[in-house]
């Protein structure tokens, strides 16, 4: 039995080596590869994908697995076996029933197929016109249906997409969570509008990107991201990426006439990066290195982004320093008016754009969308119509281009549906982990307020990041805070801190 | 017979794509790769070249090449296939051949004793201890002959090594060539050392990083080197590298206080890289877009180098550029006295730092000691006394410490026996061929005087570049020049050269 936890070991450590090398090809096709480079660069990534594939299909996975005990029954394996190797077990049951699910012919047609649906969303929202990419969504939407059948279901078939990207998490639970949030952050989306609006516009004069990028090392550098051990580049679009065990690297976009795009991306990514190098020793290198959700992943990001780096305490530290960054812009601002500003609350049509208020109500809309689609209850073409009123309902506000509606994100030319979800998720599960330090560590805005950002750093890692993926985002939810995921915190965080920046 | 060649083109395909990704690794490793991610970097190349290394000796291209008509005595196959076919499967014949004579043993051993042979020799170079790397070099050596017997020779076990950096080159032929230009080369060091020295001292002033990168790039641009299809960065060690077909990068290192190390060195490595980019539309993606070999790749970086970057019609172009770029060092300085500064001559120990005339000799010394060092005349222990006294008959200078005789290269820790001579031969070439061009195109020199370069650009390309493998070095010679590697052109090119710099 040694033996064979061995042999899984090291074929999952291979598979993590596959998985950091196309990771590589990945950060420098958005960092720094020449632009003609770019066709090659997908064939590369097409041989790499498939050696992956071969890889993780291996017939040798199953009879380790089931030599070690493992069935859909039991997944964990025998019993007598340690901890860690148990969850590895699992991991590796996981992934290997769901790759050797998918026929090779249908993941490749679904290749071929977002390829040329990302072409023409692209040619699409450029010209604005949602009827150019209604045929190949359909054509993408047809596969994605029968690869959802192929994973299986119990109850709905959004579950075995979602599942891809939240492991367990189930569409039904989903509803309940979002219906639940739903009307109490219109409401409060409606009583903000209500109130005078805040004033930003110190945030929109000139702001020097090199500055801007000096700024936020600094920032990553007291949360604890560590050079050495990973980067900060530029790219158009902001990501964190995993290369190695001690190498994830964060990009981050500057505007030249708004400050918000460039901080709060950094100190975003810089929350998804510590969590990426705060895996524990004991999972270091096997699949258990690796997130325990999307959702799970994107609490980290927001915790970083929007409690703790649009928190009042967290300025009242780094607004001086921001003001001897940029003493043209700032130098007769007060911290006061600089926090509303970084918390303006403004329904939008852009989610990546959008603020914390609004910003799982574009989720909310993205999954009522996904599920009907997914059912056969809403046809592609009318896509464009149901999104405006969706909008409405929920933003108050309607789109006049589908480049600012059903045209906006990338995610459905890519087959990603089942992934908008994790997004709302993340926020709801931030402030509910959030309130469980509170609860054990009381100090923690006294902390921030004093630039000392190591406890919480500790607290996380011990917390969430040391575990990836060995507990689920169900299991570490409850493991931390007590009880399932609860989207109540959320609501209450955003009632308290806009109540008092709107005075309602 | 047209399936089977399919089928070749699209494992050859593959295998590039996965020497190009190799390729990304090792860039990224030496430009931006963040330091604590070397360990896990070691372990992602050497898994990459396991999967490399299968795909290279797949029973199923043995096959191929025989049911296409490859063997010992006709390796080009079936003489009714295109050229570019029959070439294809030659280059395929050759190193399925060699891929397959080496036990797959033997090859992790050499990896694992150069892996530790290369920590020791970076110690041993530090302390400048050449007894400390004895060992080290003796195991591998012994691995190395080990291998050359493996690969098998008809004359001389050196020539199984020099076989794997330059193709079809026989040891005697090197030897016969070296010895024809080693006393003549010689003699002239001799003939230069008595005679007043240049003045340098304009080049060791200040010439700040960022400038001279800005007029490297210049250079770089009128060499017609495209950077949509490549880059330049910095990295300790100046090289080239591939990594697609449209994706060629090149690195530079600055020394502040001395100019000629940033631009020649640029001008070197854009000449490695307008090669690799000008392989034909006919053989891009296969395994003949590579060099014919590495004397022939040097060939080019050496013309732009030296026969170009160092001449005197250049810097009549270039100068008065330059000087604006730095007018603080050099606009009271005569455009004459820069040429003969950049032309400096003089013996010294450090082979990277050497001149285009003393720079052979060091290459012939190496050649000298590695050839004896593989029939066993030579032992490692007496490598430090054989260096000096061959570098005192050659060079007329003695190095004093191990660190700037015997253990100044990185190569033998490499177990890149059989490396050193393509430098010269690559100089040799590159005076034969400019001497052929010249021939054909009489203006070049006007042409260069002018910062016209386009017409040499295509003259290379045309003339060398665009065959990559599909043909062999001596092919490649004969058909560009009319004869065989000739080592007068180069001895010729620089007794003009130096004659009149150093008025002898």
């Amino acid at each position: 039995m040694e033996k064979k936890i061995e042999r899984l070991k090291k074929i999952s450590g291979d598979i993590m080596l596959m998985q950091h090398t196309i990771a590589m090809l990945g950060w420098d096709q958005e960092t720094y590869m020449p632009p003609a480079a770019i066709e090659e660069r997908s064939e590369q990534l097409s041989l790499l994908e498939t050696l992956l594939h071969q890889k993780s299909t291996d017939p040798e996975i199953g009879e380790l697995l089931s030599g070690l005990g493992a069935d859909e029954n039991n997944p964990f394996g025998n019993s007598s076996l340690p901890q860690f190797d148990r969850a590895l077990i699992r991991a590796f049951f996981r992934d290997y029933t769901k790759n050797t699910k998918l026929p090779t012919e249908l993941v490749s047609k679904i290749a071929g197929q977002t390829s040329i649906a990302q072409n023409v969303w692209v040619k699409a929202r450029g010209e604005s016109d949602f009827s150019l990419f209604a045929p190949e969504l359909k054509k993408l939407l047809t596969l994605i249906k029968e690869k959802a059948n192929y994973l299986g279901y119990d109850d709905h078939p959004y579950d075995a997409l979602l599942d891809e990207f939240e492991p367990e998490m189930k569409t039904a639970r989903v509803k309940e969570v979002f219906e639940d949030a739903r009307d109490k952050l219109a409401d409060l989306v409606q009583r903000v509008a209500d109130a005078p609006q805040v004033d930003d516009s110190m945030l929109r004069l000139n702001y020097p990107p090199q500055k801007q990028e000096a700024f936020g090392r600094l920032v990553l550098k007291d949360m604890g991201f560590d050079m050495m051990r990973g980067r900060l580049d530029k790219s158009a679009h902001p990501f964190t990426t995993t290369l190695g065990r001690d190498d994830v690297r964060l990009t981050a976009r500057y505007k030249e006439d708004f400050f918000g795009t460039g901080l709060f991306g950094i100190i975003h990514e810089g929350g998804h990066g510590l969590y990426e190098l705060g895996y524990s020793e004991d999972i270091r290198g096997t699949l258990l290195a690796d997130a325990a959700s999307l959702g799970i992943h994107e609490s980290q990001s927001r915790t970083w982004e929007n409690i703790i780096g649009r928190s009042y305490p967290f300025w009242q530290h780094y607004f001086p320093l921001l003001q001897k960054y940029f003493p043209e812009n700032l130098q007769n601002i007060h911290v006061d008016d600089f926090y509303r500003a970084i918390n303006k609350v403004q329904p939008s049509h852009i989610r990546i754009d959008a603020d914390e208020v609004t910003y799982s109500l574009h989720i909310i809309l993205r999954f009522e969308l996904e599920t009907k689609l997914i059912t056969g209850s809403l046809e592609v073409d009318d896509i464009p119509e149901a999104w405006r009123d969706l909008s409405d309902t929920l933003l108050g506000i309607v789109p006049e281009k589908d480049a600012d509606g059903a045209l906006q994100d990338i995610h459905w030319s890519m087959g990603g549906i089942g992934y908008f979800p994790t997004y709302a998720l993340g926020n709801f599960y931030s402030a509910q982990f959030f309130e469980a330090m509170k609860k054990q560590r009381e100090m923690v805005e006294n902390e921030i307020g004093e630039g000392k950002l190591e406890g919480i750093i500790a607290w996380l890692r011990d917390n969430i990041h040391q575990y990836g993926r060995a507990l689920t985002a169900e299991q570490l939810c409850r493991q931390v805070t007590g009880e399932s995921l609860n989207p109540h915190y959320y609501i209450e965080y955003l009632n308290d801190k806009y109540s008092a920046i709107y005075e309602l």
